[in-house]
């Protein structure tokens, strides 16, 4: 699960370009299990309860495809930005593409979890749709600030 | 009406990171008033009056919204350029979102009056919803270059 | 058809902005010709060959819009970049925005000619539109590092 | 607030009918103020903190609406229940209607702290509409069993 | 105009159970003419013109569907509950199906002519349909309160 | 199979409150595996064949959801008025929702075989949407009489 | 209430040509205030009893904002013929647009209060839309027959 | 079929104001026997056969309605003219609603019947809707000129 | 393009009765040239300039249906007017048809280039359709007052 | 009930061609009585008892017409094979359209008995019409074999 | 213009098989010139004058598109059958597809000049879309029967 | 893989009648696997590469289900034949439905492998559905030519 994100196409995961690290959009898609995230099953457990798996099967139902999506984009996103060399304190900046706003608050709780000290710029949009299917919630797309020599 | 934009939920207005700024998505949202900016009433009357107020009740009634929006996220845009220690002058790339891309000309020429210099590169989409809701019509994410030393 | 992607509104084709350079979301669109791009025959004839046209009607029909549109703002995207003093080779990233994400496999295919190195990275969303008719069918927003002077 | 719910139209709040005491079905309407319950500024503040106002505005504007006519219509019910003599632990059964059931865990945790002992039966369903307008989100219908004599 | 309603299918137009009688869902259809009720026509003379038949044919056209089907499926409560030796002072609540809540002012005030004195408890929920097709407007549940013997 | 219906939430399966018993509303969900019925599959053999399998592909594909929905949320019914001492003969009200009235012949067909004898009154609607997702079809509330003591 | 009809944009509220005067179409706006009438509120509280308002919440709601805006474009029709010397009997003709043709009975009900004598000629037509906006549900175009001299 | 139109609520079939004639706008609606003209065998033979009635129960079926509403409601524009003295020369001008434009070169056809001579001024719009239901396809206002005294 | 309004259809373009002049529907279409208007290109290049041709062509695109149109109606009616020995100070009655009421604005603004004195009387409504195709954006239905004899 | 299949406009009810017999579509409609079959009413009883009619009015009310249409069309296919000289039998293939698919397991019980031996081959789809109009659920192509010879 | 059907993709004009002879579906395109017959201006003019062009705007421009497209396909159904040695009288059946099945009255009169005898089999299906653009309103399958041999 | 198709309910895979040999329609079901083809993991790996299947994720599970659906229809075509004692040369008209004419192109690319010779006639229409479910993308019936014995 901490693997980095692997391009679905022809594409780079990240491309570092002088102090930046750019990502490529991340979805909730793993690619070698050819498997889009659907529900709390689909991500490990203990990542279920801390984003708010409740075990009441009617809440589980309704809220589980969007905070597993949220839980999996973002640590995909830490993944990624780790092996380039980095954190998630070093991402500055998030764009997030949602299929429903409403979505919004949920993935909000779960970003607030990934990004415990200084948050990132961010823009929220809302699509009318994102790769490869209607079963994607969310796509999340990470810029870092990773200087290749600190500032001494 | 000149204060930087406050952000709406957990995330930054700007980021500095090495000679570039970031800001997050500026939406037409006074959060300190809990307000979504409608017409021309919600911005100050000489704004209102630059951008084209006609006094025309059904003509003002129907422009006034996305008028007066663009006017509030650019203004927004400049004020938090401006905290960051720039000027719109600095500003070099913008992407705009809009739920209803036939409000582009009338933001355009708002556009226009922020920006009497040199251009910034733009991109413009039309996307299938705004947050927090339906009544915002148009988001600006804005990105600017202040090196922190001028080339000497 | 080499020509810089001339901007259709009050904004830049470019900006260089350190090291980098910004360039503005590219549609399919010829200004100079004032004309949208619908399918083959809007694009040089060993284009079309190259990126698919069959000579079957029907397929051709169906397939010719996004296959021309895709090589049309591609070719456009390398024409920019070479007037600012680069190669495709140096494009880190690109946002792609469709109004059908069906249309995305044909896209690729053409992407991939024009990226026969390494691949920038690469955002893909579903939009509700793009300027500045239904016509189009995908916009493409480049960013490319071209470092002032190689590190030596 | 405590007031019980007043009828909008001809019929009674509750009527007693041997042991058991029927309600009618209850709305997000303040009658005597001629308003309907829109969100968080609309019902008490330890109210809206208790049911999980966050302070941030995006989030606040997306589920304030449910959380707080979920709190308000329950409220009533409590009001309606102790107008006729009994209380919560009373209320034996529910019928929920709600115009988007993706509200529903929402609901659910505002109605955990009204039953915080033993659960009536719940029955939910999706509606096309409830009145007196679109903004109306949830209707809850209770009934109670309130026994003239308690078995002695 | 004053039998029972026969029950459409294998279902018990009323069952007593205890002190109450419980009413099957009623639609305005008389099954003995297999006909659905759509209009003045369908309705006894007197009492169309008690519910507000104006004699001019575009109001009588718009709102008498729904006034005489009003009319019907109260006067087939009246006449059930009578046939389980009750009368309408005895039903204590009412569940009331729309397909277009505009409807509910002329439903309620037919309403107000059967039940002059108190009213029963009521619930008003819009629906996607009810049986058996699109020209049925509205549903009434009843429940009735009719004890074996009267406290003495 | 005969396992009473568990709650999917903070609800309770059955409430005894006097001489009644109330059920909540009752969808077609296994929640002990999680799982929507969605076809013969999901229900006994013996009976699918009893409500109308017909071993031919295409008319069980398209049958199969609402009859074994039926079959299956009516054996819930049976198994929970069991649970709280009763039998089918006791329920005496039934409120149905559907998704589609279309389905009512089929699911009519099926309650026939739970209630051979005299049938409970019934209340059919259709509704807009059902706990937890469109894959529900049917939704079914029942009430039971069940007197602690018979009258002597 | 009793000024006439300001024109909202840059057109005559009446015209005189020869015999006839002329009105511009009139909605329910009163520009002075900047408003749309939106119910009974808006409206003096004698005309809303005269034309229906009925004190119950649901109904008023409802019925509200045609009663009350079929109200004022009829007032101000006859303030505006009243400001070129003549009165209600002098209107000859009205066109009548409606977004939903299902408010005729609610406006004709109104109308037969300004016009207790001889009728005018009236159309009415169902429109998909009105100025300025969606709360817009009639617009009334008046002309009335004012001879300068009366044939003697 | 040749009485004058007789108006279907409280307004004039036509009014006389000065030298002009005024008439309601006319919809194929015969309100004496309270029936919407709906085809061919609504309208005298005769009628049907000059207007195009092939005698094809398809190519009927599908044209009769909008081609006998047409001749309905042209015929009673006729009649309503020479009540009032005049003829369908002195027709100056029509107002042509339809719902569907696709109807109007039938209509057209049939008009031409009617105005074999020197044409009225003609406007054609299409709406959202016309009086009483959706059956009705096209409303004509007509106005006409009869001066009392002929100049000498 | 000062030729009057050719019919295209069975209609006059104008009828003169008593001292009033009566205009048929106007719509953007050019008979002769069988050619609808589209945008800036098919007006005179002086009068684009003049209504507000910026140059730009995203906004042209855009904004260029509507206003071309805009003008080539109203110029259409000065026309006609024209020929029947008037001119536009004569025109006392528009009645204007929009399939998009966002158009108003636009066309309001070239209205008064047409009408710099006193403005006719105005109805402007929304409506779902215009002959002959879904390009027309707008009709315009003019009265003017020409008395044969000057009073003197 | 046995005549065959009359067309409803200039074509032929079936055209042998060498051994084969070609019918046309068959539609529900009987052209002599100019009515389209809408449920078991208007087919004969013996065949409504014979494909399932139920007495339950709410069931034969929602599966009537496709019941009665399946007939209908299958007894007009006999029919008219039998005009050609042959039975069902000699049927070799089906064409069969329906506007909704959810009608083919009903309709197939209907094939079931007009086909008891060898079945034909058979193709099924949806279609978005069939003629006249929408009540018209099923249409039905068959193709005969019936060699002028029999082999001996 | 009496050349075959060429086929727009890989397959074939027409296939004889024994003594039939198959047509592919023919649509209304002209390969050889890339394009879809749009309206009388696209085939011959004495063909548009015997189908019923009538030279006035507004009717040819609703009408044009449909007759033309009916002529331009029965033509090649002729020059195709032409092709294959036989003629028109040899067709035997024809199965016509429609996107708007308003359409068949006018291709139902087309159709009768290119069958003066004795009349196909037909059936007529309204299908959701035809290839390979939505301009392409009609698409005709012809099947003929030429015997090699007559039979002696 | 080579099964013949086996019909899905009561009908026939294929029928000889004369020299012809006629299919039912084949959908892209495996009845004995009680399965619908979905992608490339449903059919053969070689038959997935030689279709065009690419490693991607995005492409492949963008154009998967068609280029699937594809191949197994027509796979099962060319084994029905072979049953029937012939092969694809054999086959001389197809017709093609689709629930999205978009698909047509990549169908024609499959199509193309399994007629390398002369092509049959060929018929394509877009459709509302095709059974048992939305799932299902196209269905191909087939006619054969395969007379008993060759002419010598």
């Amino acid at each position: 699960m901490s693997e980095i994100a692997k391009p679905l196409a022809r594409y780079a995961a990240f491309r570092r370009a002088g102090d930046y690290v750019f990502l490529s959009g991340i979805i909730p898609v793993d690619p070698s299990r050819g498997m889009i995230v659907r529900g709390f099953a689909d991500i490990p457990a203990e990542a279920a309860r801390a984003i708010g798996a409740t075990g009441e099967f009617s809440t589980d139902f309704k809220q589980g495809p969007i905070l597993a999506q949220s839980w999996y984009v973002l640590d995909r996103v830490r993944a990624t930005v780790e092996a380039a060399g980095g954190g998630m304190a070093d991402v500055v900046k998030l764009v997030q593409y949602f299929v429903n706003l409403d979505h919004f608050p949920l993935y909000s709780r779960v970003r607030g979890l990934f990004f415990p000290g200084e948050a990132p710029v961010s823009t929220v949009v809302g699509v009318s749709g994102l790769m490869p299917s209607a079963d994607v919630l969310v796509e999340v797309e990470a810029t870092a600030y990773l200087p290749r020599r600190q500032p001494s």
